[in-house]
């Protein structure tokens, strides 16, 4: 008999009084003095559990007495509809089949209903179990999906990127290296030694960024992006960061600022509507548990207009707020999340676009401005979180990127493949980054982006 | 003036008569002695190109008597229908705008249509350029969106596994070390030292697969899947082999080794067929340069049923073949490339699933069968490629996991949060890799990975 789902319960309508096939954990379990037991099922494969009830004249019910939370088991019985208040659809038994016991009961982790985010974070392969990360599993597929969809109905091309790279700096952030050498068996090498002994014959790393790859497909192929996991070997332990993290990254040949701009602004509306549509019982079980504001949040998203503000006239706004901040704030000083959070929050109270910052605080690949000082870069602010969205026009010019690279100290001859585009029929063209997480955190309101991980990596802290 | 891409000229029939604007790279000119130029256009969007007309009155003629290969244009000019043979649309030429010159038009080494693949290999960065990997892009990409498409609509949930991991053995060959530390500043120490520095606190490696790591969330959520970057630091320079490479990955609680072998020919039929609709133009032109046998391969695939058989069965039939094999044959070896190509291409001429190994050639995570010598796996090997997936059930039973952790010398330390998932309400769960690389190879008939991976990572060689 085949075995079904309880979302194909809970989205097929014709089930009603047949008998069906269902596999799943148990969720909650409730014995009447009566002879009769409750139990409550869940199987992932949405928010809904379905209650089973069990007679005591069932062969096994000594069994079923000794059932406790997350034992699996396989059910067959008739669905009917529910006269309780708590759910649609009920199931009744007719045989139930344990497939797998708790070892120790009173030590199950996912038991208690107390557990803090921080404890659940020390048992990343269990805590799957649970509603809230549950819930935060499909609103994360569901946003994965959404972003697949809306990229791919306008004709972008998915490039799998490279992670190991011999680039040793894009402007981003300290990086993890990659070798196959045993430690053990190279105390005496000198550097020489190391490099030309290693897999790839030359140090390699692991990548911050598929942009500059992705760049080389976009002067080919117009429209690309790249969507995978990136990292950054950063001491930095704060609710935003994660040693490893899902980045999209969309290049696009012939595109200019004002384009991504309105490309941003797009796909994150998209995939709100889409959470709104398709999540609404996990958003519901988040508004409950998490975040009243949820709803109002995301809906105050999709009203929002493009907000667009030049880097000086932020600095002005915040020079001129009566708000302690502890960073000073002068011109030619990067954002910090406390002034990102002031614009967005206090001054504008909507989502906004800084754009043209001086060139000192951005990568050497993007786009100078006539006047020399600023280039064409843009971040894309939102409430609470902050950078979400980074992204700029890249320099197409020849003279003016090689200059950057010396400028910077980069090693030129590193980047002579990336030159050459710039030296066989170069086009204008323009990109961003989004950061996977800090998406999911903005969308569920779950504010350390550990929790939207499945298995975080962070300093000291790479558990499974 | 709204620009847009060649795929888009050919999608809508509205344009006809209509001005234009459009932005691409010079694929081939000529001019004509009556002071006419041709140009072809490609923009990457699809594998039309797009002919331009232009006439020596246009104000910048003395720069379209310049354009050679590879120099980007922007041109606007009314689309008509083509009387050419090759074309289905030509655009009349008001403006052309160059955008970008090739440097010494000579050197371009995209000009020239006599580069072998081993050629296009040493310039990754400019081979996308190219009508061949053009259309390899166009069909992977497909390919990977087929593969999103198929599992979304049957309620599996993707799950974002880990790269960094410390699990430094998961039965699938070597591994790349990830640290932090400068070679140089740890000559002296040693191996305890090391490891307490680094950033993590424990040795890191990069995965070889996130099967581990989904199977704690199909214990959850029932069906998932991971589709990501894995790693193999192995010296094996074939046509078969990347060092790093991406691999989707199945898991599904309650599932047996019927209902995934089913789940692996489905998906595969599924992608095909989403290629034969979707690719025509780019098979055609595989069919022409590459492969002659391309739509016969597809047919055939499309056209095969399930072929199971029994590893002691290929055994024997291999022992009675008379065809001469490097590798010895007996009960007990692994199946070499060869005698995976004698079984699928000259015995059964079909595409087979391989079950039940010897469980000392298989991982200690396979679920041991009641013989207590084999193991409930499959290999799907299809032509020409040989092994494209890989599955099994996953032994569920904690006694049998324990013991095969502890007979195979693993460190059972490391896999406690594995041995949880069976002590906490443990299913029956199985589950399958597929090599995507592969799959594409197999699909376009482009024999070498390193010619459908965009930037191939091998021994010796990290390009951009």
């Amino acid at each position: 008999m085949k075995r079904i789902t309880i979302n194909q319960i809970y989205k097929k309508c014709n089930l009603i009084n047949k008998i069906i096939n269902i596999y799943g954990w148990i969720k909650n379990r409730r014995h009447s003095k009566s002879g009769i037991s409750f139990i409550d099922i869940y199987d992932g494969s949405c928010s809904n559990i379905i209650q089973g009830i069990v007679k005591k004249n069932i062969i096994n019910y000594n069994e079923v007495l000794k059932l406790t939370i997350g034992c699996s088991v396989n059910i067959i019985g008739v669905l009917i509809l529910s006269h309780g208040k708590n759910q649609k659809y009920e199931i009744k038994i007719n045989t139930i089949k344990v497939l797998g016991w708790i070892d120790s009961p009173n030590e199950y982790p996912i038991s208690s209903k107390n557990n803090t985010l921080e404890f659940l974070r020390s048992i990343p392969h269990l805590r799957p179990r649970t509603n809230l990360i549950g819930s935060i599993t499909r609103i994360r597929n569901n946003i994965f999906y959404s972003i697949h969809n809306f990229l791919q109905k306008k004709n972008y091309f998915w490039i799998p990127t490279p992670i190991i790279t011999s680039l040793n700096s894009e402007g981003a952030g300290s990086m993890f290296h990659v070798s196959t050498l045993n430690k053990n068996q190279d105390n005496k090498d000198n550097n020489i030694h190391f490099i030309k002994k290693n897999f790839f014959g030359k140090k390699t790393f692991l990548t911050v960024s598929g942009q500059l790859t992705a760049e080389a497909y976009a002067c080919a192929m117009t429209k690309v992006y790249t969507f995978g996991p990136t990292f950054r070997a950063e001491n930095s332990n704060t609710t935003r960061h994660l040693s490893e993290f899902w980045m999209l990254e969309i290049e696009e040949a012939f595109s200019t600022l004002t384009d991504i701009i309105k490309l941003s602004n797009n796909i994150i509306k998209y995939i709100i509507k889409n959470i709104l549509k398709n999540c609404n019982l996990e958003l519901e079980f988040l508004y409950n548990k998490i975040d009243k504001n949820i709803f109002l949040r995301l809906e105050n998203f999709l009203n929002s207009k493009i907000t667009i503000i030049e880097y000086n006239d932020a600095i002005k706004i915040l020079l001129k707020s009566k708000t302690y901040f502890k960073n000073s704030i002068n011109f030619g000083i990067d954002l910090c999340s406390e002034h990102e959070k002031y614009l967005v929050n206090n001054y504008f109270n909507a989502p906004i676009f800084v754009i043209n910052y001086p060139k000192n605080l951005k990568a050497f690949y993007m786009r100078l401005n006539n006047d020399h000082n600023t280039v064409a870069a843009m971040d894309f602010l939102v409430p609470n979180i902050g950078e979400i969205i980074g992204g700029s026009e890249r320099e197409e010019r020849k003279n003016f990127l090689k200059k950057r690279i010396v400028d910077l100290g980069l090693n030129k001859k590193d980047y002579l493949w990336y030159i050459d585009l710039r030296r066989y029929g170069s086009v204008p063209h323009s990109g961003f980054g989004l950061g996977f997480e800090r998406l999911v955190s903005f969308i569920t309101g779950i504010k350390n982006v550990k929790d939207v991980a499945p298995f975080p990596r962070t300093v000291n802290n790479v558990l499974c």
